[in-house]
């Protein structure tokens, strides 16, 4: 049995990953991170924008990166992770939630695997020129183009993340991924503990396993079995749900943390209208969301709840994101090593 | 019945409209149609452009109906037509083949409807945001963006044209289309007589002809029953076939001419490589392709064809275009009255 104490000393010791932060990003968050003990996270820098406005996004983050180098650093690669670790600070690993960022130019996705764009939603909720969101009343499949996106992601060593992705796309794209380079689920929760369509099922989540890909739960309440009443250890219950689909190597944590955005907000009616801009496409945007996991800074409270759950020191680090440093956030094999 | 002579007589003293050409555009192309007494053309004018492209198409043109006045003339309305023929000049019709001008942005309808861009195809022959074309493996249907795009082109009077869509995308939007706002089929063949994907089957062609959409008929040899082997003959066959399925009223002439372009080409490979330069769509781009109608300067062979037919002189006269004097080139109501 694994005590308070020592769960908050493991957790302090261990390599935290979150594998989603949507937030207001200021040296606001960059200091919650570190108080929260986050070692690496990724962050989305693109979700409705086109090519011109993703560029802006990231010469953004480049600009903190300089000015607040005592606390961020730019993730590349698995190892720069682990560096930042041993030099306190949280390595920023710049993602996508939508492949928007391209507009239809397969050559655009160097353009930004080059800039440390190194994780990419094939798509946000609806339909694009690859596959469809989970909001679409019918879903395409892998589109024609979407094959040469994720065969290109591939070779370059982007992540394909399926976590806003209609149910046959991500099936598709899980099946044509070549060996060795799975797609991610990397905000998710499962659909065995609550129904909903932005839930994955038990056949993709153990599809995506096979294949080896990344799981990480994401914590928003009304897709929790438990709604808004859900806590931090109903989180942790949420993660042995699918721990027991694909074992404890493979998953973590995607807090989908939007820290900083009031909801409702203008932000959250951007991110929550097709394009920015057209028809609202889920209820979400404007209603109460409880997220159990807490504020950043109190992170450590979810080491505490894998205590009480009963979890050993292994598995504690493993979901934490130990697994990094002998695989990677992309599971067993990753476009990231 | 209608003799030859009298049958040359017709065709040139009435209005003859082609509901879709794609020719290597230049003075010689506007020569052609004045030779072959065409006197309104519905012209491409974007097919993988995204919008700045685009607007360089449209200011091109804009350039030649200043510089060739003599010869041609910008159509904004059916009436533009009507007084083109009077005037001895061909009416040109700015049109796409895609939705890809608009990009991701639903106000650049109205910004090309205004310079007059009033035909606009869903897309062209693979997915975009709106739907599917007829190579995707699966068809999205028309997606929730899709529906806004057909809601507002109806609203500002752009045509919306099928002819490249795939086959459950065609059907939603034939059936979400306003009343009085039909889409259309500008330049089709029936898989009644070939079957192939890119024909439209009697179902489809009687639900858009129920909507009152117009259905022009294309004359590509390998998707003609008799394949490359097909005659102007064949053609007015294939005319008739459809006539039977939805009248005479609303079938029409689509002949997809692609004069001055070589096959093989540059432009040809580049129409047929998704977005322009991605991977190959369908083996057309550098096969044989036998088209029956023959040079844009010899159409009048088609009315000599229609009265070996054994067409009335009604018949004729409607085919041709003339249904343009009381109706209009989108059927018996129109977003172009």
């Amino acid at each position: 049995m694994v005590t308070d104490s020592e769960a908050r000393q493991i957790y302090q010791s261990s390599i935290h990953f979150d594998g989603l932060n949507i937030c207001a990003f200021s040296p606001t968050i960059f200091a919650a991170w570190r108080t929260g003990g986050i070692d690496g996270v990724s962050v989305t820098c693109g979700l409705w924008e086109g090519f011109r406005d993703s560029i802006a996004n990231v010469v953004q983050w480049k600009k903190w990166f300089e000015e607040h180098s005592t606390q961020i650093v730019q993730a590349h690669t698995v190892r720069d992770i682990r560096s930042a670790k041993l030099a306190n600070k949280t390595a920023v690993l710049l993602s996508w939630q939508n492949t928007a960022g391209i507009e239809d130019k397969l050559d655009y996705l160097r353009v930004f695997r080059d800039l440390g764009v190194r994780k990419m939603q094939l798509t946000y909720n609806t339909q694009n020129y690859s596959g469809a969101g989970y909001t679409e009343l019918r879903d395409s499949g892998l589109t024609g183009f979407g094959r040469e996106v994720v065969g290109e992601m591939a070779k370059l060593g982007i992540v394909c993340d399926l976590s806003h992705v209609g149910p046959q796309t991500s099936k598709d794209v899980i099946e044509y991924a070549p060996a060795g380079k799975p797609p991610c689920f990397s905000h998710i929760l499962p659909s065995g503990l609550k129904e909903h369509p932005r839930n994955k099922s038990d056949e993709l989540i153990k599809l995506i396993g096979a294949k080896g890909g990344f799981v990480g739960l994401s914590q928003f309440g009304p897709h929790m079995e438990k709604g808004n009443e859900s806590t931090v250890d109903d989180y942790v219950e949420a993660l042995d749900y699918v721990i027991e689909l694909i074992g404890e190597d493979q998953v973590g944590i995607g807090s989908d943390s939007s820290e900083g955005h009031g909801r409702p907000s203008d932000f959250m009616a951007w991110c929550n209208k097709d394009k920015g801009y057209a028809r609202r496409l889920t209820p979400w945007g404007s209603q109460k969301v409880v997220k159990p996991l807490g504020p950043l800074a109190e992170r450590e409270e979810l080491a505490s709840a894998m205590a009480r759950a009963g979890w050993s020191e292994e598995k504690m680090i493993k979901v934490l994101g130990q697994y990094l440093s002998t695989h990677s956030m992309n599971g067993k094999a990753t476009n990231l090593d």
